[in-house]
């Protein structure tokens, strides 16, 4: 009993470490940032940051991992409050295509850039990325309740996901909401007409 | 007459900064090069480089704008030697969603990300990557024969611009090649169907 609230400080530490490293990367990049720089942010000693995270890798694998599951809890949740009917794909195709266009993916960018030259990062990027990436496909596939036993609907899902993830890299520099939307609406069609039979909905 | 030979050492010489420059920031990232490196990397003076170019953001602009076209050059020649029919439109959007994924890509998403956190760099960029995005996009139109008055179509082929970016990010720290293959091959399908009346072939 006596350990619980030390237990739950711990959490509340690296939870705010993390976030204050998605931060301080969107924000400065990569090379701009430190653990040191990430522990003032996050309002924790540096001798704390450093006892939770190591190394500036360790700390982005945990946010990497921990905001990528809090991004599909999101999801789930949200998509969970939608009615069913015909509007339900498009809402959910929204939903997804929206889902690269927060500050979070402009950190992971970072990241990914950064990591496309470092081996040492990219050997902890690449394993966590390929997790949070089939999550965020079942999730879609279980959102859409679509029926990947027939043939090219695995594929068009993970067409669906590297399309979120294009448009996230269209919204980098400038606001693509509206072309995003036009976007959303003509490929919710086109998947409806692709899924026909396999809705759940 | 006399001016031409120097005129054409002049049209070389940028040539070779422009394409030193992207290997640089390719393999180094945006923070590891200077126009002095680059210069070291293309054979030039430090001085004719500074000539040329003044600043790294003028280099990179000039090496945006010239590698994304002789891109869609290559594009537009290779898809010209394809045969008509209905392999044709497969080709194509194999064609389209392979853009993304050499090491012109690799270092352009180094300036995208950089200049995600730097103003200056993104008044260069955005003007730029929208010029070079509409032409990729007129490119793609005229390659697959689509009839962009119809509802749906236009939307439909900047999915497939925005998909082929996100194949890219995707295939950017690992060899992301046969999933590609399987999406390029339903994109294909759902494409035929859509653009179905519309492609001159």
């Amino acid at each position: 009993m006596l350990r619980e609230p030390q237990q739950e400080r711990s959490r509340t530490t690296r939870r705010r470490l993390i976030e204050a490293a998605m931060d301080c990367i969107g924000e400065r990049g990569w090379h701009g940032v430190t653990v040191a720089v990430i522990a003032e942010r996050a309002g924790v000693s540096r001798g704390a940051a450093q006892h939770h995270f190591p190394t500036r890798e360790s700390l982005v694998a945990a946010a990497v991992e921990l905001l990528g599951e809090a991004q599909l809890d999101e999801l789930r949740t949200r998509a969970a409050g939608l009615p069913s009917g015909p509007s339900r794909i498009e809402r959910v195709v929204g939903m997804v295509l929206n889902l690269y266009t927060g500050p979070m993916f402009r950190a992971a960018l970072q990241l990914w850039s950064v990591a496309s030259t470092d081996e040492q990062l990219r050997g902890v990027i690449v394993p966590l990325e390929a997790r949070v990436g089939r999550e965020a496909h079942r999730v879609t596939v279980e959102l859409l309740g679509a029926d990947e036993s027939r043939p090219g609907v695995r594929e068009l899902i993970q067409a669906t996901l590297d399309l979120a993830r294009g448009l996230g890299l269209a919204n980098l520099l400038t606001d693509d909401a509206r072309r995003r939307d036009q976007i959303v609406c003509e490929w919710a069609r086109t998947l409806e007409a692709r899924l026909e039979g396999t809705a759940e909905v």
